[in-house]
């Protein structure tokens, strides 16, 4: 029983789209205040390191430096666990990434600040500042850091292990946890193919092209305003209010446009340093960061290591899985593991699955969230073994999918039982798909060629939005929303509620507001601003249609239940004659008292989940290792697609951004913990030359739960690229790549140690 | 049965008091934004003449001079009247007073603008703008303009005579209309006293600090931001609307704070220029007037000739008053003359009534509002009148007022019937005040002194205003509104939400957002904010309470009408343990799906009105004409006082612009229509340095209809002072001054002519 929509589903020019393409956005470098000051960050030189002291007295001296700030300028922060943004934050640790105290963790590392009348004094000035280090050993990898011998990170940092604090000695190991199901023993005995293989995966970053950036103004009445580029506004309130100890309501963030994020931008870095600088200035401190200090200074996702190991019966249903999962926290805990886990085996129905995971700290930087984060590293490594289980068992791998996929009933590891997902459609969809019964893809020269194929999940999440909506005498909805929008989401939550209120997308005017002037509304990621905050805007069209009702009511001088809503237009039920539409009613009711005003707040149940199938042909240069994307099909499930186009490219920018993981992208580091490809010279991420274009198939099963069926569409489409390049290159050259990424040099070595 | 209030009557610091002292609050010349052009306007060397031509190209040669703009700009708008702002708008005019079309009107009136990428460069280009003029007489003064022979401004502009258009010949008299009440003629036959007066009244200026400002930026896409100054941002968007022929929802207004406005800052003069030359350029415009600007191209308030005759009968009752006013609309049509005529007799219970009322144009800039518009003039000639017929009856000027004073019931000439009021409270309260049972006050010298008394009346307004307000986790609100603060209303109506609420005023965290960001929201004007936008506030805490009510119920898992709210505290009917505060809950809620968001608009009858009964005493310098004050106290009923201090502020700011308007200023003209006084130099306001403090003294009559009694506060005081102070002088020296201003050397003039 499909809805039928007259907004949903079409593809109108969105709202901000002529000031980003014109350039007039406002982003946060844009920001100019009278009398403001540049602020400069210095950053460690060493990967590990204690401070003995930090000198700031020459930089001081320069004229035109006014203040300087560490970490003795911020409050001493316990321990305390916040729950702030997308998941929780030991404040200390949030405290110490800002400015480092005591010891720094990584290269790159924020150590002291100052603001300066101008940027050009303020660098200068930072490399008068004296840190005294002692130097200390790095440990850069997972497995190296898990071991007793490693150097320790944190005197007080000790294991979690299955839920239990092991006070008695510190680790680097934060956390080990298990998810089990069934009895894994049993299972693997039932299996007739049974597959392990160990992965490695490079420590990647987002690579928005926007540097992070802030500029807080605090006055002496205790207010602070702070500009910024933030996934979330109110997340940063929340960061800035627990390290600077400030009530949450003299802290008002003004979110500019945002340059890219995924999930990059939720933590703070310089928000709270810039609001330190500007109460000890007394005037307004800008701080940007460049391209050397986003790469050595913010968060990448994990490097990790993981076993996978899988059992199949003879007709090719698993029987048993097993994951091992070490994940890079880096500096401080706090990887993402926990999705990492919970999404290895999430796309099939295994009955045995146990699944353990650990937290790693390594002297790199904390690592932040990326688009679907820690669900690539293991989807890479599962899907490959999926692979090699195909291959053996002789089985069309998306027959495999059809046999094994996750459907509604199914248990995941990690407890839950699905509810209506579509798996299983992305499936059947990338089967009928021409690119997959067409024959490979001509290459650019003989060199061999493959086809792989893989799945990816990731489960989306629900949180709170607000929105309020004003209707304009023209007919026309101002629609006030607190989630920043990144990838097209003021006109997708704004279809939701043109659609509710029959009216034209257009005729709805989104704007993302400051924290002092909407509703609370959690953070841009995990894929939930058009299905949370879309949810906000119908509940909001239901506030505004009973009250335009009303209104209508009043004006027939009848009762409220004698008048309907129907497609942006009123009817008297016992007369035909007596309609008005939404706009006649709105420009009508402005004289007599008419003003309407809808508001909703929000915080759904979580929608089902995510899957994507995607089919990849690749070439592979065995005298150079380049492996060539020559066709790109991803297939996904989104629910409900709202804004097709965005939709769409949502698909293709995550594809993209997993080939580049899958490919090229990698944080090198010297011997004494030193990024040394800290440039998107060095840092090679794809660009358009070097990609084909990418088919995103959109497949709709909606989720139940949903006014309109969204499920949400951002995160999973970078999932299965590594592995299903990965399948591809076996299928091209016959060998199995288990290292990300599979560069150049890699995949020569692999075809070398196969020879 | 008065209301006991936690919050209201306190005296809070206001929440934007800081940004102002210290020069942090941002005000429409503080805007700078990339690219942004500088834009000059030029005005008309005449006071009345044709345009034949206007040749720009010399200043479009200058180099870095990008657009021009003049009236051929503007789309031609018809005669239609717009309700926009605070009255009825002919939009031919409007435009016309933006950039004339075809005719000057007055000296000042723009007739072109340009936009340079310097300030300089403007100013200088401005002056190459060749404008050829034919010179037309000039009429300056309203009965001259209202003659036959006078020289019309309009050649399609009519008479509206009692509502009938003359449309046989053109006519300076855009309006004739009269109040009737009774039957003067039998009124005045039972009259034992009669006196008829002829007074005159200077044009004056508001004189706020702040001159006007506007910056545009139109996009491509035709959405355009302004940021200005004005008293209502929705009504510069509706006024933009209608000028450019632009949907209201393109446009966005930025109300940035005000630097006074005092009803003078509600039409728009620059920002439809500023538009349309961003329009022409692709960039930000920016346009500040200068001071001269403002004088002369800006709407100050009509001069008037006025004709007031009263009758008492022997006991001191009025029977009978008659008046004819006729005030100078300026260059169009629009004078005050309506709200004059309402407020002539509204302070008095007179059976017998007849008003004239005429709109006359002459050669001046366009009057505007200002600070109870019309009713200073009229109160002027009413005021002193009634004190002739006190001095004649031998009658103590208040016992008078006691005797005569409007009460509830009592119908005013133009028809309605006064519900609850507080004349007669003000009155007593004067009477009883240490001022009036005191002796004159000391002079500085052996110079005659005097006392004198007025009473005023200003009808105060409704009109339709939004707010929302979301409860943060830390049990603050941050409070959204569409009003413009102008004298302390963002802590007014944060007050009457934390009283309605039970929180502290210092809890609410208030915003003036712009036009994109709250609901429609008229004018701050007619003291119609803390009275209408605190009732919106009052109830959107009510939206609050019950939602909060709700999350408290699902907290104790019982039932809605289990839970009670009262100030501050939600308690369980059944289970005394069950208590909670608002603090706390918000605190609680913020992890269990609590966000609470409140919302409302209203649009509310209008209150009873606002009466003031001021006392002066004076000293006056018979040899140089010199009026001094001595002592002021100033008595006024707000209905409920919800900030003291920002009352008294009012009340004290108010007496000071009527004592000015009293003794020093306005308009000088010579021969040719020009104003040869357009600066703070040579236009004489009082500073702190010509007054004594003034006393204020609040009278509180709840107006029933409002939820915390609220009346108004802004306007009376403006009201009596003129009045109050001709009265006094006449108690010093003996004579009656029968024109404002009552400058030294008209004072001088009155005093020879009375020896």
């Amino acid at each position: 029983m499909a809805q039928v929509f007259q907004v949903i589903g079409t593809r109108p020019i969105r709202h901000d789209g002529l000031d980003k393409v014109t350039g007039r956005a406002q982003y946060g470098a844009d920001i100019q205040l009278s009398g403001m000051l540049h602020g400069r960050v210095l950053r460690s030189s060493h990967a590990h390191a204690r401070i003995k002291s930090i000198d700031a007295s020459a930089a001081l001296k320069v004229p035109g430096v006014e203040a300087v700030a560490t970490a003795a300028d911020l409050p001493e922060s316990g321990d305390r666990i916040a729950h702030l943004g997308e998941g929780a934050v030991n404040l200390r640790h949030l405290s110490s990434n800002c400015l480092a105290r005591g010891k720094v963790h990584y290269k790159g590392q924020a150590v002291a600040a100052l603001a300066a009348t101008n940027p050009h004094i303020a660098e200068e000035a930072l490399a008068l500042i004296k840190v005294d280090y002692e130097p200390l050993p790095p440990v850069m990898d997972v497995r190296e850091a898990m071991k007793d011998s490693a150097p320790k990170l944190h005197a007080d940092v000790f294991t979690e292990e299955m839920g239990q604090l092991k006070k008695d000695k510190p680790s680097n190991v934060a956390k080990h946890f298990q998810f089990k199901l069934g009895d894994v023993h049993k299972g693997f005995a039932q299996a007739a193919v049974t597959v392990e293989r160990e992965f490695h995966t490079a420590t990647v970053h987002q690579g928005y092209i926007e540097p992070h950036n802030a500029t807080a103004m605090f006055n002496p009445d205790g207010n602070v305003t702070i500009w910024c580029s933030t996934q979330g506004a109110f997340t940063v309130r929340a960061q800035v209010s627990e390290l600077l100890q400030i009530p949450v309501s003299r802290i008002k963030v003004v979110p500019l446009e945002i340059g890219g994020g995924f999930g990059g931008k939720i933590r703070v870095y310089l928000e709270p340093v810039a609001a330190v600088l500007s109460k000890k200035t007394g005037k307004p401190v800008k701080i940007l960061m460049d391209r050397a200090a986003v790469f050595e200074g913010t968060g990448p996702t994990p490097g990790s290591y993981i076993r996978v190991k899988l059992g199949a019966d003879k007709t090719g249903k698993l029987v048993a899985g097993e994951a091992y999962l070490a994940y890079e926290a880096g500096a401080f805990p706090g990887s993402p593991i926990g999705p990492g886990a919970m999404c290895i085996f999430a796309c099939y129905d295994i009955p045995n699955v146990l699944i353990d995971g650990f937290d790693v700290c390594v002297n790199k930087p904390a690592t932040a969230a990326y688009r679907a984060p820690g669900a690539t590293n293991a989807a890479f490594a599962s899907e490959t073994v999926v692979d090699e289980i195909c291959r053996q068992l002789k089985i069309d791998p998306l027959e495999f999918r059809l046999k094994n996929g996750a459907k509604e009933g199914t248990r995941r590891a990690d407890g839950p039982i699905y509810p209506r997902i579509g798996m299983i459609e992305t499936v059947e969809a990338a089967k009928k798909h021409p690119h997959y019964v067409a024959p490979l893809a001509p290459g650019s020269s003989p060199f061999p060629r493959g086809r792989g194929v893989a799945s990816g999940f990731w489960f989306n999440i629900g949180l709170k939005s607000s929105v309020t909506a004003s209707v304009n005498n023209d007919g026309t909805v101002s629609l006030v929303e607190g989630s920043t929008d990144i990838g097209g989401t003021r006109v997708s939550v704004a279809m939701q509620l043109a659609e509710a209120l029959g009216i034209r997308a257009e005729d709805v005017r989104p704007v993302v507001a400051d924290t002092d002037s909407v509703g609370y509304t959690d953070v841009t990621g995990g894929s939930r601003v058009t299905y949370a905050t879309g949810w906000a805007a119908y509940e909001a069209a239901q506030d505004i249609k009973w009250q335009m009702l009303e209104k209508a009511a009043q004006l027939w001088k009848t009762d409220l239940d004698n008048v309907v809503y129907d497609k942006g237009v009123i009817r008297a039920k016992d007369d035909p004659a007596k309609k008005i539409t939404f706009k006649e009613l709105a420009e009508k009711i402005q004289h007599k008292g008419g003003i309407v005003v809808g508001r909703a707040t929000v915080d759904p149940p979580w929608p089902g989940g995510a899957f994507a199938t995607h089919i990849v042909d690749v070439e592979v240069d065995p005298d150079t290792g380049k492996v060539s994307i020559l066709r790109y099909t991803a297939v996904q499930d989104c629910g409900k697609a709202i804004h097709p186009s965005y939709v769409e490219g949502q698909i293709q920018g995550g594809a993209v951004q997993g080939i580049g993981w899958a490919l090229n992208e990698e944080y090198a580091y010297n011997a004494k913990g030193e990024m040394t490809n800290a440039s998107f010279l060095d840092y090679r991420m794809p660009t358009s030359l070097d990609l084909p274009m990418i088919d995103a198939v959109i497949v709709e099963v909606p989720d139940p739960k949903h006014p309109y069926g969204v499920r949400g569409v951002g995160e999973v489409p970078i999932v299965p690229p590594p592995a299903a390049i990965a399948n591809a290159i076996y299928a091209a050259v016959g060998v199995r790549m288990n290292e990300l990424p599979m560069s150049p040099g890699r995949v020569v070595k692999a075809l070398a140690a196969k020879k």
